[in-house]
Order: structure tokens, then sequence, then C-alpha cells
């Protein structure tokens, strides 16, 4: 071993031992007599010490080593004359007695600091050296915290790892597979799974009652920031339970992570139906940690004009939704900050018409961007429908419901980052329950499955299936979702072939594509399926949340950039023709 | 929850609750009166009891009911009067009072018993029913347990799970790469990992220090008996180390392994060099349960005729190598046992020409097939150097050096079945080291790699890399070998860019090639790699010799059988022409 201490370890009480150390040259800092260098590894920095006086020949090797060279010393631990109280090691240094270079370097393209000089792109081609800092290298051992964490309490739980195969069979519902040439079977095609899903069901069926994998999947899809086409989820699945027992189990889940991981107790998660998150928050992952809750003025189910709103204002009197919310203490927003809002919601990403905004004032008026088709009374009336108190500032917005609620959306959480609301310290968890099962698509002019093809519809709402009555069939489906962000997802599946088949009949299916497609899966439900459910977290995000990051790329040892490639080995690569004649495929001519 | 207990738990201290229980309908008899049905789920069996004349209506329904069926129960926890010693709920009964069918099954293609009637190919197609046996099951049980205590362990000792990527680059070095074309780049290719091996080296070079993983690894080979396209390692990786620190490690982990999941210990392993390996048992994976170690009559070192091989017998003075064995007291063997082993020596498999025995009889007296060669007392000399008694067995082969030794370490396998000496239960490790660095291979006219060309040589033999000797340069190399098979191996690496340099030139690369394929690597070196080393162990292969058995597909969820076909999904299978037009690639035509 090159070493008998990592560079993290040693203390005030190692005073006088003589250790091996071995890292990498962070800084050198020459004082003519003295020369200093921090010596760094994975586990902390330890401060080497030559002296020019005791020891010249050593001391002049040390000075002639540049950042990043791959040192060795031997020395004896003793106390610094001037202590550095910032790092654990810092009432101690190394006297230098006997000193090597294991290896070179040159010098780095970027800073190897907490803030770097390096810009992204460079980071990722040189990702070896970015993840010598601190802070990618604290993402990844969070990261490994993270699935240590969650496998200690799944293995308490009775949950099994199994492993699912990662060369399966395409299928083309749901996003695009990535597939793999058969050589063997040419003119067939692997698919690399985008969930367990099928293979977990099987697992309940084959009686596994509880599984759970962290598990690598992919999606060939056009990647939007913060997308990769291979990614990490926690996916579990449970027998014989029903929806509340999943809810608690996983609930547990997040609970003890945060416990374990974080040191922070996370309090029993409120529940929130779908239909209610989209009329208080216009998402389906509402960010809770702030409150700003949406306050309709008008509906659909109040459309005649109400004491609120009498008509005059265009339109407000054509609009399906009115709805606003109340930006608490921030009616001294300039005009140039409303323009702003106003903009902001105006962008083609957002693609309102327009914003309303009133004031309410210290003296209790209120002032509004709308005065002339409303008298006080009514702005007063506005006011006390959205728990405005002086000082507020009430931003409203018209048009059709989806669009309305999406477009306030974005300006909620826009106004609660503006007002500071969004601490990524802060954690707000919740359940999201009670999905709609289906949902139309206008394009492909067909019902789709809006968790997947295999959620149970609530008992009580399966008569619609039936009926056609499609959009009033609510799922036993739930989301996680925590600060804005949904880290999980799942259902309770359908167990019976009868219910399945029907399920693959309203989304088009003709029985031979479902026998082709899942026809595993339904031969096995004719052999004693139990009733099951499950949930899958996305990990990589889970990690990002508590790390307290937006990005996940960080959270990720190798990630690839938005074209799909990775950019420090430069692949994907051409192949040699040899192998895709083995393959049996050929490359089309551009 | 469907129930409060599950079928594993009920104990003769729970008499008098009442319970749910949920399951699979194992076994039911109908004795007139009672009706008794097990009822099956993960962790056990347990008896139902259902009376005729207490509750006829439940009685009849659970007699409709066929095995596998899907069985909800609640009722009281009775002692039973007939007790099961063989199952620990045997001592219990539950007498039903609520009843209810979960789901119905058809009957099953094969008996869900340890000992079922169903051949392999019908277990993988109903693979779901195939894990519900209790063999399987507890296998997948076993390797969850092996994954966890492997994970106890390395985590204990500071090795951080780091995920690396699935969609990599192909490199023509090594075995087959399973391929994947890319959409977003089209005439690109990603590679699917034969293992992290760059990987975990640039996580070396960027400081991670102790890594590993449990991670799928992808070979598109000739599937052989047992060999799987997919497959898992335990990888690992350590920096500033040398061999010994790795070797000290590995073997803590194994012994962890056996120390924890099968309830044994292990000794220190041995450890044997490669040509010792070679020389003793024909193998440098010798199965050291038993000792019937080579001796050589005759070998290149002594290539005179010496008093053991006075000359007369033209197979044995031609012969580069005359090499035996020693079998303990089967002298008794019976001319039809000896012409089996001599038709098991001449299989095309093995493809000796020829095999001479030598009995020692009772009296001291030797008895061989060479008679009419060698006098009596040359034969006795055979058997002092072999070690013989009376009562043993001499078998003896001759011809080219590497080619006898593999047959004879055939032979000796056979043998050590034969005499029962290769009990799975038994267990013995050992450390293979000093393996050649390179390796001729003629079909090809040069010189390979043996580990991968990442592996150090030994720093004495590198001279040898320069003056052109390469069959002389040894590798810091080691494999572990356990009962005859080879469960991990792994190597110092080069950490220096000039001797990585030199290595790809030995191996026939060109500067460009070299670039192209590992430049990544080899620029990361010229940022302070630290000098790192790892292994990796074949975690199915691990896993099936716990288990005590000769397969690893017993050992996998969900395997692939000889052309790479998952029979249950049915897959690979063909895609649609829309998606082959994405990704720009067309299938030849047969």
């Amino acid at each position: 071993m090159h070493r008998t201490h990592t560079c993290g370890e040693l203390r005030i009480t190692d005073i006088n031992k003589t250790v091996t150390l071995s890292g990498w040259l962070q800084k050198s800092r020459d004082l003519g007599g003295m020369t200093f260098i921090d010596l760094r590894d994975r586990y902390g920095i330890t401060q080497l010490a030559f002296n020019m006086e005791t020891n010249a020949a050593i001391c002049e090797k040390a000075r002639k080593c540049g950042r990043e060279f791959v040192l060795k010393v031997t020395g004896k631990v003793i106390e610094r004359s001037s202590k550095n109280a910032n790092i654990p090691t810092g009432e101690i240094e190394i006297e230098v007695t006997d000193f090597e270079v294991l290896n070179e370097s040159q010098t780095p393209p970027f800073t190897i600091e907490d803030n770097t000089d390096g810009g992204d792109d460079l980071r990722m081609k040189y990702r070896y050296l970015d993840i010598r800092r601190k802070p990618v290298r604290d993402n990844l051992l969070l990261r490994h915290k993270m699935s240590q964490q969650t496998r200690v309490y799944l293995d308490a739980q009775q949950f099994t790892e199994v492993e699912t195969p990662v060369l399966i069979k395409s299928t083309p519902e749901g996003a695009r597979d990535f597939v793999v040439p058969s050589r063997m079977n040419q003119g067939q095609f692997y698919a690399l799974p985008q969930s367990p899903q099928t293979f977990k069901q099987l697992l309940m069926v084959a009686g596994m009652d509880r599984y759970y994998q962290i598990v690598k999947c992919f999606r060939d899809e056009d990647l939007r920031a913060d997308r990769q086409p291979e990614f990490t989820q926690i996916d579990c699945e449970m027998s014989f339970v029903e929806q509340e027992d999943i809810l608690n189990m996983f609930e547990g889940l997040v609970k003890h992570l945060f416990k374990n991981v974080k040191g922070i107790d996370i309090d029993t998660l409120p529940r929130m139906t779908f239909a209610d998150a989209a009329k208080y928050y216009g998402s389906d992952k509402p960010d809770t940690r702030f409150d700003m809750k949406f306050v309709e003025l008008k509906s659909v189910e109040t459309l005649h004009a109400t004491s609120l709103l009498p008509a005059g204002f265009p339109v407000f009197d054509n609009a399906e939704l009115v709805v606003g919310i109340c930006a608490k203490g921030c009616a001294e927003y300039t005009r140039k900050q409303l323009d702003e809002l106003t903009e902001f919601v105006k962008r083609p990403q957002i693609g309102a018409t327009g914003l309303v905004y009133a004031r309410v004032n210290a003296d209790g008026s209120v002032k509004s961007s709308v005065d002339k088709f409303y008298d006080e009374a009514t702005l007063k009336h506005w006011a006390t429908a959205m728990n405005a108190a002086p000082g507020d500032l009430l931003l409203i917005m018209a048009g059709a419901t989806d669009k309305t609620r999406k477009a306030l959306c974005e300006l909620r959480l826009e106004m609660g980052t503006r007002m500071g609301l969004r601490n990524p310290d802060v954690y707000s968890c919740l359940w999201v329950i009670d999905f709609p099962l289906l949902e139309f698509i206008e394009e492909e002019g067909r019902w789709f499955a809006m968790h997947h093809p295999f959620t149970s519809p609530k008992p009580e709402d399966v008569e619609h299936l039936t009926n056609g009555d499609y959009a009033k069939v609510r799922a036993n489906a739930y989301d996680m979702v925590i600060n804005g962000v949904e880290v999980g997802g799942g259902s309770i599946r359908i167990f019976d072939k009868t219910l399945q088949g029907k399920m693959f009949e309203v989304l088009g299916f003709t029985k031979e594509e479902a026998q082709a497609q899942f026809g595993f899966l339904m031969n096995a439900f004719e052999y004693g399926a139990p009733p099951h459910g499950g949930i899958a977290f996305g990990f990589d995000r889970l990690c990002s949340l508590f790390g307290g990051e937006n990005s996940i790329r960080d959270f990720i040892a190798f990630p690839k950039n938005n074209s799909g490639r990775d950019v420090m080995i430069d692949g994907p690569s051409p192949i040699d023709q040899k192998q895709l004649n083995e393959l049996g495929i050929s490359v089309n001519s551009l």
C-alpha cells in the first residue's frame, strides 16, 4: 500500500507518528525557507511541510512539482504553527523526510477547485478531472449513500433485489426504445428496457412478493435539458397489497432517506387529488414549499357572472376560467417588475395573452390594471376572495381552463423564486393521487394510458370503461412529488386478464397486437396472478434533490450531452463493416 | 393488505389468533368430512382446514379450487392433530371462516414441486411458474443475500459504488460487442460494455480511490452451455495499492461471503503460480478439493532418459512430456472401467491418442499396460515417484507438453468425479498468480494480452518487453479459483503512459489506432494517474458455486437460451420499418 493513512484522517492526537501519504498536489506555496504543499485525496487535504534548511534536496524536488502531480511522502506528523480551522486536518502538518513523485501531470485544463474556471463542455470532456473537484465527488458519494440507505430500508422490509434482463423485446407503446441487433437471430432486435415493468409484474406472478431493483433504464427520446438516454430507477413491486399499503411503504422509504442521509425528519405526506392539484396549482406536481394557491374568480362550475365578476371586461367575460394568485407583500412591485411578469407569461413557452394585476395598498384601497372595467368594491371582493392583506399583489389570468392553469402555474413558480420561497434546502413532499386512467391525445386521435396499460382503474369507475365515458375513469395511480418535482410514480396493476384485455381494447390494440406485444404477460395472468402494485423512483433526480441542486448531470459519474454523446470517450462512433456484416445490417446513406 | 401474516410465520404460540393469509393453492386433499389445502407464498406453506359439518358452504367453495388458484382466507389458528415436523408451520393450521378466490389459475404445464415434471424448455417458457418452485426461488434469495453481503463488506472498506455508463463506445480488442444504433448520431453506434474496465480506471484517475459496482456486462459470443449474453460482475478497483493489497482485500471479501452467507470459515487462500498450476494440474484453474497432482516422468527439463524411463516404448521415447496421476485405491478398476477412461481421453474434445495405466497390487507388484516395454523395477520406480501405495492406480499420458497437460487435467477431473472427491458442499479456494502478460495466438499471428491491454508487467520483467522476449514477461495479474472455477480475476494496471504506449505497440496497434480506441484513457494518464489495480468477480458463477450447483442459469431470474433467446418473452424480435428508418439502418436480406 502506498500509504499508511489517507489525507483526511490525521489529527492532533497523531502528533509524532511517522506516516506515509499519497495523493495529488492541490496547491504549493514557496515561502523561501519553507515550502508547503496541500496534498489531496478523496478523503481530504493534508499540509506537507518542506524545510530548505534541514532537507534542501527534498525541498527542491518538491518545488519542481506542479498541480495534480501524484506524490507519495513519508514524514512525521507535527503540530502546525498557524492552524486552519476550515479543514479537519488543519491542526497538523507532515514534516516530510521521504518524497517520491508517483506520476507527473500536465497542467489541467481547468482548476481543480470548488469554484472552477472550467466551462461545462470542458468539464465534460475531462470528466475524470472534474470528479476530482469536491462538489462533484461529494455528489457521487451522496448518491452512494442514497443507494445504500434505500437498500437498508427495503431489505428490512423483506424486499428482494432481483436483476431483470437488459436485452429484452421492443414494444411500440410508450417512448422510443433503444434497440440492439441480434447476430444470432438476424433481422431481429433486442430492446433495452424503458423500465422493468413487465418483468416485475411477472415476478409477482412468480410469487416473489416484494421485489426491488436499483436499475438502469433507457429511452431514445430527443433530449431536453437534464434528460439522459440512460437513467436509474429504484424500481419496486409488492403483492397482496392495496394502494394504501404502497403509499405507506414508500412514504416510509422517503422518510428513511431524509432521516439517514440528510438528518431531516419528514412529516406524514399530505395527499392531494389530481383534480385539486390542477385546480389549486395548475400542475400534477405542485411545489408546495410555498402556499400561493390559485383562487378562481370564475370557472366552468360558476360560469354566470357573480358579484366577483360583473360583466364589462370582454377578456374575462369570454374566458372559461379567471384565476389568480396572491403574492404576499408584493404590492410595491414597480411598473418595470410588473411588465417583466407580463413578458414572462407572454413568452412562447408559456403563451399567455396577458396578465392582470391588482395592488392592495396599505390603506386597504385596491389599484388594478383593469380599473376602468371594475369598480373598487369589486376589486375589494377579489382581494377578500384571494385572502389578500394590505401590501399584497394579486396576479390574475384568464382563458381556456387547462392552458390558463398551466400558465399561472409557471407564474406562481416564478413568483416563488423571486420571493425566495423555493429554498433547495427546504423539502415539501406529498402524494398526488386519483390520476385519470386515460388521456385523449388529439394528434394521435386515440386514448392513451396516462401511466401505463397495466394500471388498474378504481373499481367504482370501471363501469365508465364499458359505457365509453373514458375521461371519468380514475386510476389507482399515485405520484410522489417533492418541491415541485415528480420523484416517483406507480399504480396498482390490473391482475385480471379480462380487465387487461378490455384495457388493450380501449387503447386501440387488436387482440393480435396485444397478444404479440404483451402475450407473455397476459398468458402469465392465466396462472394465478396475485393482486399487486408498485412504484418507481427516478434515482438521478432524487439524488439531485437531496443534493440541493436542479441538474441531474452532476449526480451521474459519466453523463451524456444533449445529443446523446459522451464527449469524454467520443461515443457513439462508427463500427467496422465486418461487424455490420456479422449483424446482417447496413447503414443507410445519409 | 390482503393478509395479516405470511404463510411462513405462524407457530404454536399464535394459537387462537384470527389471521388473514393470501397465497397459492399448493395442494388440496379432500377427506370427506374435511378438506385440507396447503397455501403457499414466498415465505412458506400453511395448512388450511375446511370442515364440511361446521361450514359446508366454504368447504364446498374450497373443493372447487384447483392448483395455483390465488386464495385469501381468514380464520383461527388452531393446533394440528397430526403435526408435520418437516415445515416450520407444521404444528398449526387455519380453521377457515372467510374464503375468497382472488384469482383462478389454469392447470400449470408442470408441477410446482421441488422435483418438477417439467423439462428445461417448458420451465424456461413459463419461467414465472418455475420461480414459484422453492429451489429456484431459494437461488434468487441466495443471490440477493450474496449481493447484500458483498456491499456490506465493501462499504465497510470505504469502497464507493459508482454507476458507469451502459451506452459506451465499441472497441475491437477482446470479445465481440453488442452495439446500439444511435438515432441522433446516424451511422454511429454505442456498444454495451463487456466490463466497465476503462471507466473504473478513469475513476481512479478521478481520485475516487476505492470503487465497486455490481453491474451487468455484455458479450456477443457464440454461447456455450452456461454462458449468457448478459452477465453480472462484482467490479472493483483501488488506488495506491500493490498486488498484495488487492489479494488481501478480496480474500477478505470471499471469506466474508462464506462466513455470512454459508456460515463457513475459510482459511487463508494458498497462492499458486501459473507455472505451477500448469505443471501440477494442467490448468490455470485447478480444482484443489482433491490432491492427485501431476507427476512428470519426463519433461522438457529432463529430456534425456532416466532410470524412470529407459528407452524402448516409442510413444514415451518420442514424447515431450510423460506425466501421470495416482488414483488412490483404484487398482481394482476393471478392464471395462479402464477402457472407459481410455475412450474418455480419446474423445474429440480431449483428443489424446491413448492412456497408459499401471496397477499397484496389494503385494506391491506393479502390473501395467506397457509391461512389454518396461521391467517391473522401472514400474516400481514410477510407483515410488508418484507416491503410490498398494491398491493405487497410475494413469499416464504422453505427448506435446500443453496438449498432454490439458488432456490429463480432464482425466484428473473425471477421476475426481468418479472417486467422489468433488463434493459441491466442500470449498477449496486459492489464488493463481504470476500469469504471463502476453500469449501468442497462432491463427491471428500476433501477441495478445492474456488479461487485457492495461495489465501491468512485473517490473523485473519489463526488460523483456523491450528485448522482444515477450513469452518471458509475467504480469501482475491474479485469478481467484474456487473448486476449479475461475470466479474472479484482475491485475495491477499500467499507470504510466509510456509503458501503456509500449504495450499497445507490442499488441500491434498503430499509434493512431491506439489513440482512436483508447485515446481518452491515455489522455487521462497525462494528468496524474495514481498506481491502481482491481479485480472483477463473475457474480452469476459465484452464486451458483455458493448454491452448490454447476449451472448459472438457475441463479438468473430470466436467463436466455443458447441461441441468446428469451423464450418466455419471445425476444429478440423484428422491429417496425419506421423504427429502422429513424435509426438510419436496414436489415440485409438473408
